[in-house]
């Protein structure tokens, strides 16, 4: 088992759910390059020959098992770019379980581009968890701007968790979904920023298959002079049905901006949006207030009970 | 009084519901040319000496009087392209009831862009209508590009009442609307294409008044192979109330765009969008062909009633 260094633990800890140990499948990227991995009887990783990253290939017979595989950054000024390929077989059950720290404790940038693409067959179910988080008290910049590219075959479902927690101060995400048959998608997304923070999230799901259907929910805090920017975009092109919804609380000075994206391209696609950007519920914020709490500590209960 | 020619008289008839007449404050554009026009006591038209169109002088005394302002193109291959500009004085209560019709029997492009600008003062209202109409039996396209701006004073409410009834080939609409403190504004769209029709919308609202709201509810019907897209956007740049709300019918091979777009640069701007793409409802359709009505008699029937 390879020793890490406090940070390190400490940052798994946070994007993990201190979940994070040396069995199993797994692979741990630390300042660019693979420190420890593990294969298990269903899950093989491979590095990569001509770029960096690995393979990943999930059997048809995986059943209900979690491969993790984090990435940490503590070198300040450092800029890595990786490219993850998960290959998931027919009738594969998995949890894959991403997620990027950053520590930066220096003045210079530290950077983070996971371009990700799961090629998913049919009958599958996935989970694909990721956390992003900063921390550090450098004044370098973590920037944080995943691809994920998401082939889903028939019949399969793909869920697909994502979260911002904090001290990221620039993102911009790009997800493209393809759905194929009786696919389906969920999309749950949450985010905060704070202080002069920037954040922008661009979702496309290309409705192929007949019946395929999507679900995206995205929720988020904008606090300080953040600034914010959703643009889901949900494509019928067969008979499906694609929900997607937004809602938003501002804050301080923050800037929110929501542009979801519907278009039927087939007489049988249906789809819906629904967009919210307003401030922290006052009623509530009183109801916490008379209990004893603090302003900041029923601001804090409210936005976290909102976000999960 | 002027004498209209019968294409010219038809034309009205639909734009303005039968309800044009060489009386009162009017002005009749006709293949470019204004041909009749009168003034009110209270509403004073002047042509424009430096380009194309008039200027529209309402003053504070209006008090529930209609103006109308139609244009009507019966020359194919005509390109027409006019500036007609408001100004309402404060406290004043009117009705402008525009609309253009394309008659084009020819080969040719018959081709209107209206650039319509609002000067609107303070406690005054003031309600917009626009028909959008094309006819004729010539392959000549019919094109209409109105460019409408449009800024609202204190404590002022404008109504837009926009509807592209049927036989336009291609528009592309622009209305970009700044709302003073208090002001209100209210937006109704309609619209239906057929065919190899094309439609674009960009409503562009921005919400710079304390206080000020806006309701804009879009409505349309796509068959044919018609495609439609539709971008309106609220900006809350101070305490704001905005609400959209995009409702789409899909039939045929027809494709829908709906990409409403809410940004929150206030903690208290409160700003939401609901949209939704569907097919024709199968029930209703079902319901109404069992009083015996065609498929096509029940289709219009739901259609009418959805933009109505």
């Amino acid at each position: 088992m390879v020793k890490l260094d406090n940070v390190t633990e400490g940052v798994l800890d946070v994007i993990n759910d201190n979940k994070f140990s040396q069995t199993g499948a797994f692979n741990l990227r630390e300042n660019g390059t693979s420190i420890c991995h593990g294969d298990s009887e269903h899950i093989k990783i491979k590095k990569k020959t001509d770029k960096p990253g690995i393979d990943i290939y999930i059997d048809g017979k995986t059943d209900g098992e979690a491969v993790y595989i984090p990435v940490v950054l503590s070198k300040s000024g450092m800029t890595d770019l990786v490219y993850n390929d998960f290959y998931v077989e027919d009738g594969a059950d998995v949890r894959i379980v991403a997620g990027c720290g950053i520590h930066n404790s220096g003045c210079n940038e530290s950077r983070h581009d996971g371009i990700h693409t799961f090629h998913v067959g049919k009958n599958a179910n996935v989970r694909y968890e990721e956390k992003h988080y900063g921390e550090g008290n450098g004044t370098g910049a973590r920037v944080l701007n995943p691809v994920t590219n998401i082939f889903v075959g028939e019949n399969s479902v793909f869920t697909l968790d994502t979260a911002q927690i904090k001290g990221v101060d620039s993102t911009v995400r790009e997800t493209n979904v393809e759905l194929g048959k009786d696919a389906k998608l969920y999309v749950t997304e949450r985010l905060m920023t704070d202080g002069e923070q920037k954040a922008e999230s661009n979702i496309e799901v290309q409705l192929n298959g007949e019946d395929s259907s999507a679900q995206i929910v995205s929720r988020s805090v904008g606090k300080g002079n953040s600034v914010q920017t959703f643009h889901p975009n949900a494509i019928g092109n067969s008979k499906c049905q694609a929900h997607i919804q937004c809602d938003s609380i501002i804050m301080d000075h923050a800037e929110v901006g929501s542009i979801p994206e519907i278009r039927a391209k087939n007489i049988d696609a249906a789809i819906i949006h629904e967009a919210a950007i307003g401030r922290i519920n006052d009623e509530q914020l009183l109801k916490l207030r008379t209990l004893g709490l603090t302003e900041e500590e029923a601001e804090e209960v409210i936005i976290q009970n909102f976000l999960n």
